[in-house]
């Protein structure tokens, strides 16, 4: 696509590290979707990244239209700059595009002692409580927490009540879904995995409002504001879709997507080894919790992914047909070897 | 009790805006709770609040079994002060009591043009998904945004897919709480709003496995560490009961309950009055939503506090009997007149 080595490779890391962490939505078999929309014009593989706003621990960083994959890592980098120095850093990014899974910015943090922080808007497809016009992204939020012998703490999660791809995999099994996770056009609850796709829109985590659906309002609204209001990108319906069939709205707020990211180093609160001795304490009590059944432990949030991870690198990664065919389509359109 | 004059005024100004603002489960019908603690000597009314590690954009604040209610503007106060001096601040506390409204101590640095941070751990009520057993409080997180012409936008929720008061309010009515809210003491679901004062526990926000509770344990997870692994205080179920009748447990693993506070200068990411601008964009296209029954809009979040408020200002504060009652009996122990 143009890319230069380096973008390439960072690029490449991520979407990596998302198979090897177990979240196949967001790997490899995303790629093809990057190259629509660079075909499309939509993505410029040669971005002057830039900062554009700045203080000593703050600051807005300009994408230039580049990947999310290497623009979410350059605004992390920042951050922890400016924690090594100040304590902490905090970086709103604009201009930029979908950024892969949030726990590999997340994480960049963690390695330094940091707690990190990631979260990013997206393509509108979730609707707020009471309505039924989709006007919020499934909007991940990542916090992310070294600890000591175990592995780090990573709460990656969209702020929906199930992000697409679990549509996905119900369309592709041909079985219905939770009722809680989408409404129809009209905005009646209902099973279909292709009401999203009808003009159906996902819903807030809690499903509805007996359940605390304006919680799950209330947190993407937070993603949308910290990512695109503070940064100067496009926010609410505005955000373009990630699909190349589908073009940006064409009075846009903003530019592009918006990122936000942070980095707080453990060491300006108190000693990192006390830290991760009461992590270790805490992930070790709820590991250990009662449970309902004995056969489902309490998960520590982050732990499938460390075990897919350990799996992954011993036995490889699996991939769906569709998913090489789609690569393999990719090879012959570059020239490249296929799978 | 023995508060110096600045303290009492502070903590009642904290009530009184709870009240206000419409949260009356954290206004003044605790107060007779905080006297309870102190009673049980678990409040010091004359705290030497002290910061015990420190950068340029952290700190830790040591509460010193203070009244939350002044320990946590102590430290928003600080984060403050970081942020007009680096862009940013953000202080985690340990050996504090509760805290009241979460919103109180956000709309501190929204006042300043900033944005607000503010969340605490609380008494363990809630179960991690699989489990029974309460290892978690309802462990609320606020996040507050200046806006121009509109109010600030403050989302002030609780982890938990409902906060205690909900049942209280079902048990005085004799109703029912819908499923998804609580289970009993073997995990079995319940409407029973009786089962958690039987040994039950609140669910997550999520309700469940299939709509994302996993979520609401991670977010609720985030605020324990942020709260008090991060400081020192206790966590999870170590974390000492808000009812004086609850002792603490004996084997503590930090000191008091934990909070974690942050401000950030919106003019460290751009200038303000675009800020605004876009802000107000923001919330007059999300009021403009199209609805899904026409009576039913969609919902700012802070727009019914600040509702509340203009009414309450106007109109006066409802107090229920029970209230009234609690609050004639202190007047009477402390020799202040009736209501």
């Amino acid at each position: 696509m143009g890319c230069s080595n380096e973008h390439a490779a960072l690029a490449a890391d991520v979407l990596l590290q998302a198979d090897l962490r177990g979240i196949d939505s967001h790997g490899v078999a995303r790629l093809i979707g990057y190259v629509r929309l660079w075909e499309n014009k939509r993505i410029n593989t040669r971005p002057n990244i830039s900062i554009v706003h700045e203080t000593a621990t703050t600051a807005t960083v300009d994408g230039d239209a580049g990947l999310g994959l290497v623009v979410a890592p350059f605004a992390m980098r920042l951050a922890i700059q400016k924690a090594e120095t100040y304590g902490s850093g905090w970086v709103s990014v604009r201009n930029s595009n979908h950024f892969g899974i949030a726990g590999y910015h997340a994480l960049m943090a963690v390695e330094k002692d940091m707690v990190g922080f990631a979260m990013t808007n997206a393509s509108p497809l979730v609707a707020p409580t009471n309505s039924n016009e989709r006007l919020l992204g499934t909007n991940p939020m990542c916090y992310a927490f070294p600890a000591g012998k175990y592995p780090p703490v990573v709460v990656d999660m969209a702020t929906s009540a199930a992000a697409n791809g679990k549509l996905e995999i119900a369309q592709r099994a041909g079985k219905p879904v939770p009722e809680g996770w989408i409404q129809d056009a009209a905005g009646n609850y209902t099973t279909d995995p292709y009401a999203l796709k009808a003009g159906g829109s996902l819903l807030p985590l809690g499903s509805d409002k007996e359940h605390g659906s304006h919680k799950g309002f209330g947190l993407s609204a937070t993603v949308d504001i910290l990512s695109a209001v503070l940064s100067g990108a496009n926010y609410g319906p505005w955000v373009p879709p990630f699909v190349a069939f589908l073009n940006p709205p064409a009075d846009p707020v903003g530019l592009g997507i918006g990122h936000f990211v942070g980095a707080m180093r453990i060491d300006g609160f108190r000693p990192i080894e006390e830290f991760k001795l009461h992590m270790d304490n805490w992930v070790a009590r709820f590991k250990s919790a009662s449970t309902i059944h004995p056969e489902q432990k309490v998960v520590i949030p982050g732990e499938p992914e460390f075990e897919a991870e350990a799996d992954r690198k011993a036995n490889g990664i699996p991939l769906v047909d569709a998913v090489v065919n789609d690569l393999n389509g990719l090879s012959e359109k570059f020239g490249l070897s296929r799978l």
